[in-house]
């Protein structure tokens, strides 16, 4: 009869239903690169250990190298014969190099081998991911430094608020994947230790070098105890973490180009590369792109629940359990790679109209605070009673169906005999952006101060 | 240049990228089977009300049963050069017939279509997985039946409580499995209305007859409101719903199983068919299924968070959002069914360790509550002196290093001159598991009542 | 030393942190009514059984009738000296009437006490959020009866698809509101069994009457099987869902109001008695309400995996971790209540813009898919083709500057010869919303058929 | 009639209904300290740049130090008159120094406020959980110094896998703990920036010093960009999930001392102050602490997902919704820090029963992997052979009823006739525990070394 590997006492055949439950091969083949470079190193540590001998390393080394390749290139496809990509590796190396593939596994268990993949996988990701935010945020500075001088409508509540420019509200965006970014990298340095040589849950007998290993495969040093290596998962949680926080912003982004590019903003317009029609009406254009990145956020979000969800109150160490934490981070991770690279190609060839939105500043009394303010400075009137001042000049616009910044001085006169002329300047709802000067503020000058301080950062990481 | 179908205005290609997040043959073509026969009842209907001929029908008819057989048995495999599934089979029906393919579509859209695949596919799955709780409940059942009379110590806080026997235990899951396949049924009983014939999102000008294509795929009667029909996803929403809540039950009794396998309690043994071993410790028998149980809860979780978080905020009618709808509930009913087939096959192979079980009965002083309770029926005490009564009486044992069960007579009088000697029956474990003998209790003859219900009602919706 | 009920073995004192996270009184307050009735039914029972005297009984009732309308009434506070609402209540029960209060407690564990109380809470609270459901499906069908020539741009992905009329779109909510109600009334009916009489986990040995103490709670029957029932928390996750799915329905609803109060929109206004303002910006009027209904889907979807997580592996029967169901329960079902009380009045006195709804309709060539439709009626064309030849026509017209209901018959004949006059009408916006006259469709005659179908189905409901 | 702060332009009374949806007082006043603090330090600013005179200042200072006092003291209560903290703050200034206290919203909003005093709290909160996490290391290492050397099973799958010592055990969590209290320091760090003077969205025209304010309040710098600042939520939902990982950590530890604690482990012993009892079984003793600490990653997951779903698809800048941002972040905090302190109270006081924990050790081969280690060690044999080798072995122990820690040097010689007599001391339980020497292994002097390391790191931090 033949036996399982990993079952040494099991002896009548699995059920067929255990195997379809528990066979992991059909998704953790994504990680046949990881467990290749792993079990290299770790053979190469074993022989300099002494643990094997050189011409078992170099069988082992060549015999595995080869195998990448040949998966690599399609050569060899994994089939659903074997239970996980492990067994799978260890299978296709002994039939190459025969008895000593056997020793690879030596000193080394499943569970700090998979652990190893595993963190390959996420650590090589968080720095892709924020490779791939590097990119978007160039995209949107590059988009921002058109637009300095562009007027949009501010908003609060979907209402028009406050004068600002595009570039001001891009900026917004990039302050937010700079935090991205920030948070893939710093998961990246809290993480990227070494489960290699933990064994299955308490360290080996055989005289290892753990430091050798970690260093090999590009970990910043073995982790400290071996019961933690092989149960801890914190490191997928924060990739899905973060990637649900990302996805977030990206939703934002998403739903206001959605909003910007109906018939009734018409603020921007989206490439036909990235428009879809639909099967009936032959009229549409669609914007499926912000739509499937607002969308996606919910698997997201479903991932890090789902893993939250499975650690909850699992014993030490590993638990069966735990070997649901793959699928969730492969979906999480390739949608947010595909997600950036999408939004930058979305943005980067989006058309802005810049009259629909400076138009659209002439709606919504949005000089209105800086009337308020004016009072205040000016009339050294307290603010709340400017405010309500001003409250009853808006009223008195809309009866003359007017925007505030439309009153003559005349208008206003009528209703506070204290305005000077110099107030008609203080609504112009130019001036009115590039009055907000304060450190941060959408002006103008203090918008290209903030492309700078951003493009400085960016030279910064780069560097 | 080649048109899209779908993109009557787009004239410029579409992004590699925009097609790599949108396209969803890679996990929608699992609905062909729906997308078939739906195709087939709308035309049949559209022959039946005279908006295609009768000649175009039969080929219609004849070239999709043929396409039906040709992708079930593989001979034709759905590659990726279409955006859906919907898509691909108009393009193999176009091939296979020609014009007549073309006028498939009239008097729907993709909106209708997707919808009335989708519904087609949970609705026929809520009967599935409601048939598979009905099987599994079968299994509880035939087990219980051989334990009426096997002591287990019942546990609240996972402390020994009372004395129960193993049936009850074990019903107290079929009274949940109970509760999962009525939700299942109700479920679909709401939800088995057809989208099909409100096209786009309003209705089609073309005369249909919606009740006619309902009834042909099996649905109670059309949807009333067609805005509606194209964005509703709430039956998609219950089946990930109630599938979170089976396996939220599957976890608690995964988890009871896990513990009850440990070297310490040793209540019961898996079948070898469903024990895996380790790669490192030649001695390990794990249970692998009742921890993959648990586990796949977590993506039953997380399958539900995405839907809802997907569906949020979306303003009407279709949104390609939706299209986030499929993957996450083929990967839930999946995880169901296959999960209910294991659990299945889990509880009919085990081993019950009724003397590990009854041995165990002896420890916790388990009668403690019966002997409150004879206190206040004999003696008239109101329950509260009682029960500070037994709280002395189990402090007094245990410094005799007894049960209270195991307290004789004279130890007992000496506790309280008021005990008659029918209190050392009163603490036997036996008797107290038979003298709860309420409506629900846990008495022999009250477990047998329960098995009855359950059984009558078993034939009841089998009739 | 004072001895803590419900500790009879314990005679240290409790650790100050253990109390204050075990301390449920400051929520479970909440319960006051459910307890006090729950335990008169129970008393009565067990009078009527001979287990207590009638003049116990007596007393017991008169006692608690008292607390119940000094607790309603605010003359008694209930404070945090009792560790939760059960203790509170006995404690303050033994003080008015002595010894008799200390039998309430027989036959019965704070076990099924708890769920009996939990039970009783949820189930009202099914039914009083379907009552107010029902409240809002009036308002919006009064609206709608209001509105059932009102065109509207039908939308799909937010652009502008067909036109329907706004009496069609507010019934697509009637429909999801419809099937909101029928989740409550159904998890009623599932769940709507009692536990009373439970008691810890395995039933009593006292012979007491469960269907009694069901009928006198109004519950339908006791349930079956004791064990399940302290420990079965499906009911609550059912109103957590439920909720969730509700919220879900009032956000896209909230998402549209927000959008159309847009002034690029205008469709409609909400009453100032539904605006607030800012603190700074004097002109604003925040549509805060439907902000407020979106943003709180957010803690219906907190609610509902907070409880799954906490279920999620418990191993039967009780265990402390279910004292975690009652928070979030009580805060969905007050937000949903509110929630829904606030819509119907925001719904019966927004003004809808009519001409500012109508006129957006000439934007978007909303008749498109009419025009291909006449093709396939009139020309016999295949769908396809004719659709192909209306993106032609609707580039032209937008070379034209116009929407496609403005070519002329001449403009038409230039594209296609075989067009003929009456293809004028079919481009009518109005005309094109009622050719969609199918059943579910958006025709006027269509929509007075659903109101009917609804206006019956409530009345069904009501009587 | 009285007019509202904050809608300036609203003239009829708000809806009753709104006000209770709205009004968010009855927990927001949680942050009446940081809103005094903030107020201060912007007044101070204010007048240092001319904007308001010393006067006024010194006015205001004096004012809201009094109220600090006022409301800290309980002799202010706020109460539900006013629709905010910020709003019932203003009011009583205003009550107690005049017109002065309508200067302090001079460069100010209610949106840059209120991002201001939820920032400062979950900074300070950052600190005061990392504070609370040292302390529960230094409990969990000065239990771990006292077991270096007392056996325990090492378990994988809940099985007996290899002998650890429980101080390896308990130094698992100090890895876990390490690592959050990291991850809380790492987000006060990345988000301690100031948002103070953003104003609504744009910043302000008065002449204000942001680099002021925030050094004033701790934070390290002021915002970038200010549109970004009053709608950027990153710094709370971080705190979120760094708690929500925590408590995932604690649920472990709390699942595995529930196991410890059943009399058929009977590991631990807690201690009699965090057990309770049941109000109808006398003899109970439960754990209701790590029951309640498993139960509440319940709502720490809950809060999480409600506020990521509150923040999806928001568009910038503030929304009503972000207002639900606080009561989720409120409750895991607090849960949190009680859950931290509870945890180092029982840690420090329970019972650790080492006898029971090295009996477990005899049970379950649990040198097993120790004789494969042997036989490739001293027989060179292949791993995978050598661990057939022990199965087999294993299954002959069994027969014997034996462990093979148990089995006698001719029994071993009997089925491989290569052992020699040093076999018996490798599969002796202390010396295979001491054996996995590797660094993060568990034998004594390992642990020691691990012990060293995170003393060491407590140090530095501490330093």
């Amino acid at each position: 009869m033949k036996r399982n590997i990993a079952s040494a006492r099991i002896n009548i055949e699995s059920s067929k239903l255990l195997k379809e439950l528990n066979d992991s091969l059909p998704f953790d083949k994504e990680l046949y690169k990881e467990d290749i470079i792993g079990s290299i190193a770790h053979s190469k540590m074993l022989y300099k250990q002494g643990i094997i001998t050189k011409e078992d390393f170099l069988a082992i080394q060549k015999g595995l190298n080869e195998l990448l390749e040949e998966i690599s290139s399609g050569k060899i496809e994994l089939n659903e014969g074997d239970e996980d990509i492990h067994m799978a590796i260890e299978r296709l190396l002994t039939q190459k190099i025969g008895d000593a593939a056997k020793r690879v596994h030596t000193a080394r268990s499943r569970n700090d081998q998979v652990a190893t993949d595993f963190r390959l996988y996420v650590m090589s990701n968080n720095l892709e991911i924020a490779r791939l935010i590097k990119e978007v945020i160039k995209s949107f500075l590059n988009l921002a430094k058109r637009h300095t001088t562009t007027l949009l409508p501010g908003m609060t509540h979907l209402q028009h608020a406050q004068p600002i420019n595009f570039a001001y509200h891009l900026l917004a965006y990039v302050a937010m994947f700079k935090r991205d970014y920030e948070r893939f990298i710093s998961s990246y340095q809290r993480n990227n230790y070494s489960p290699l040589g933990c064994a299955a849950l308490a360290g080996t007998p055989h005289p290892i070098d753990r430091e050798l290993t970690a260093k090999e495969l590009g970990f910043e040093e073995p982790t400290i105890n071996c019961l933690d290596s092989v149960s801890d998962r914190d490191f997928a949680l924060e990739i899905l973490f973060n990637i649900a926080t990302l996805m977030m912003h990206l939703s934002r982004f998403a739903e206001e180009v959605i909003i910007w590019s109906t018939s009734e903003f018409g603020f921007i317009k989206l490439s036909d590369k990235h428009a879809t029609g639909s099967s009936i009406m032959p009229q549409k254009k669609n914007p499926d792109i912000p739509e499937l990145l607002r969308g996606k956020t919910g698997r997201a979000y479903g991932n890090l629940m789902a893993l939250l969800t499975t650690m909850k109150a699992l014993p030490l160490a590993y638990n069966k359990d735990t070997q649901e934490d793959k699928e969730g981070v492969f979906d999480s991770v390739k949608t947010a790679k595909l997600s950036l690279m999408v939004l930058k190609e979305m943005v980067d060839e989006m058309e802005v109209n810049r009259e629909k939105m400076e138009q659209a500043c002439k709606v919504g009394h949005l000089s209105a605070t800086d009337l308020a303010d004016y009072l205040v400075r000016n009339l050294n009137m307290p603010f709340r009673d400017a405010y309500y001042l001003v409250g009853d000049i808006v009223n008195r616009a809309e009866e003359l169906n007017k925007d505030i910044s439309e009153l003559s001085f005349e208008e206003l006169k009528e209703l506070d005999s204290r305005f000077k002329e110099d107030v008609v300047e203080v609504l112009n709802i130019r001036n009115s952006m590039n009055a907000r000067d304060s450190f941060g503020g959408t002006s103008t000058k203090r918008v290209k101060e903030q492309i700078e301080i951003f493009d400085k950062w960016l030279s910064e990481i780069e560097s």
